[in-house]
């Protein structure tokens, strides 16, 4: 296959991927919408940045190759989505604990930009280091995802707790392939060709974040569910009681 | 009239325009405080921009003729501000049902950035394939607006709701003038010329900004009396009574 | 000292100050855990610009010289973040006048954006004009500092209400050596030279950031403790009591 294919796989996946996602998640509770909602947009934003580079736009010349720096733009929006996504789940809702959330997303956007720096220095010295930049900011990362907002999670009802470690695990999981990728690629070590790096991110890349979005979108309904068996949501997205009440409180 | 001329009145426009916003709005209540504070930075924001292409920045060459993405900037910023006011005013304050004003604001700068996309593109077919994603998105926010959004409206009292259909009729209507004069203009059909096409921008912007943000800042003015008379809210920006009370909630 | 030398003292500054204040700030409440993480990225983003101006990214010749754009992402990024912390200092929680923390960080943006088209400019006479009109926003920032969110904080307890004034007055003072700097350097009247003017802003950078940082630090320290002393928080960062009860108010 060739890379333009690769990007076309890309495209068609995640347009399909939004809309089996629309087409499947429900919207009984807030959360259940809130989630909904950040999977769809995932797969759209996902699909435009591959329709750019099928096009053989996003792409600029560094160092004598094509470097596709429409990937890094799509990761610095997609990839905080996901996280919020995670931190909705393990804090019931991500106005608890702004601080870690925002720690969560600053580490992660940190993660991506000086990704994209690495990718567009000239010199392999300036290269590596941004390289060990960015994973370090994956490290705090994961610190952040293993260790406080698990222990939130574990918190919650059974449903979020079990939710939550499944989810974490395969999106660490499936993160961590992307530097190893990027190492071994063309810039990197030189071990695998551009369209071979091309094809295993497009992979990756559809798994984390379609596959990935319909096992989420299976887990907001076991929560919705338990949440609504427990009366513990008002059973609607839409607030039905009458304004002045929550309007006093604001 | 020259195209320097339309950006200048573009500019001189704008930022009468928020300085008039500024002066007539009321800050009685928070809602009121928040609207005043969105229509005033659009018409900031479009002031910016306007004079950046007053200054002959702001473009580029593509396809040999000047593209001004500025446009695209400005837009990126000043319509998600708009559509938040008026999912405000639908949702009596942002904060309920986050997921539907997250896929609005999506929708939104999914639009707009593939309008870039195309405006951007050399390649006619390249062009006209973002068109018509940038018009999906357009379409998805339209079924967003007068679907969800207006049955929430409805569930108000009769100021807001009355508001919400008056607001987001002027909204959606200007706004459809703008993908009309793109695709009629030198980059689309070319029945319009440069010059026609940045004078029809100018006008719809400024309606849609200026004139908009002051309906916007009548209707502001009427719901926060209805909520002041039904005792609805705190009648004042600042929160008065004591700190311990809602820190205990928060 | 050249330029170089200060962009790496500003690199290793920036990151010792991060850790540093990751070291000494506490987390017992969620203020307290949202200032720490404000901070902390504040000197991080800030080590990863002055790291791209070290490896001589992050310029360009505008008008025969460097200029260093990298600056203004930086800023565009941590100001609005120490802004935030301020004002949620001065209202105990950002979420209660929303339109006052937009407005804040509304002029702060324009500020800094208006602020790099001014040094983007070959034009003398736009440059100047840009200048001009971030210095209104920054009048503007002034205006809102000094005025209605000095009045919020003045009716909060009295470690909050010393605390906004002593950090809102380092703030403000310090952020105005940069104009300054900026009008005598060699885009302006040409006073100082460019590795004078690159000294000066890191030594106001580090102080802003890290120095200011530490000082916050301290002060979350004691509103926190203030907070905890009169049962004003759940004296945690996690939410203890079980999901129904607030879920229920969601």
């Amino acid at each position: 296959m060739t890379e333009t294919a690769w990007f076309w796989t890309g495209t068609t996946g995640m347009a399909l991927g939004a809309l089996v996602i629309f087409a499947v998640s429900k919207t009984r509770t807030q959360d259940e919408e809130a989630h909904k909602v950040v999977h769809v947009l995932v797969c759209l934003v996902a699909a435009a940045s591959y329709l750019t580079m099928a096009f053989g736009q996003g792409g600029l010349t560094v160092g004598g190759r094509t470097f596709w720096y429409a990937r890094y733009v799509d990761w610095s929006i997609t990839t905080p989505l996901l996280l919020l996504g995670l931190c909705m789940t393990a804090l019931h809702g991500a106005h608890r604990r702004p601080g870690l959330v925002a720690a969560v997303l600053g580490a992660d956007v940190l993660m991506i930009v000086t990704g994209l720096f690495s990718g567009l220095s000239e010199d392999p010295t300036h290269r590596f280091a941004w390289f060990l930049v960015s994973t370090g900011a994956f490290l705090a990362l994961y610190a952040a995802l293993f260790g406080p907002l698990r222990r939130e999670a574990g918190r919650r009802d059974p449903e979020r707790r079990r939710a939550y470690v499944r989810n974490a695990v395969l999106l660490g999981g499936l993160w961590g392939i992307y530097p190893v990728v990027v190492a071994l690629g063309p810039r990197g070590a030189g071990v695998i060709s551009p369209t071979t790096e091309t094809g295993w991110i497009a992979v990756v890349d559809l798994v984390a974040k379609v596959v990935y979005g319909l096992v989420f979108s299976r887990d907001s309904k076991i929560i919705a569910a338990g949440d609504l068996r427990r009366g513990e949501v008002v059973p609607a997205p839409v607030v039905e009681h009458p304004v002045p009440s929550d309007a006093q409180r604001s």
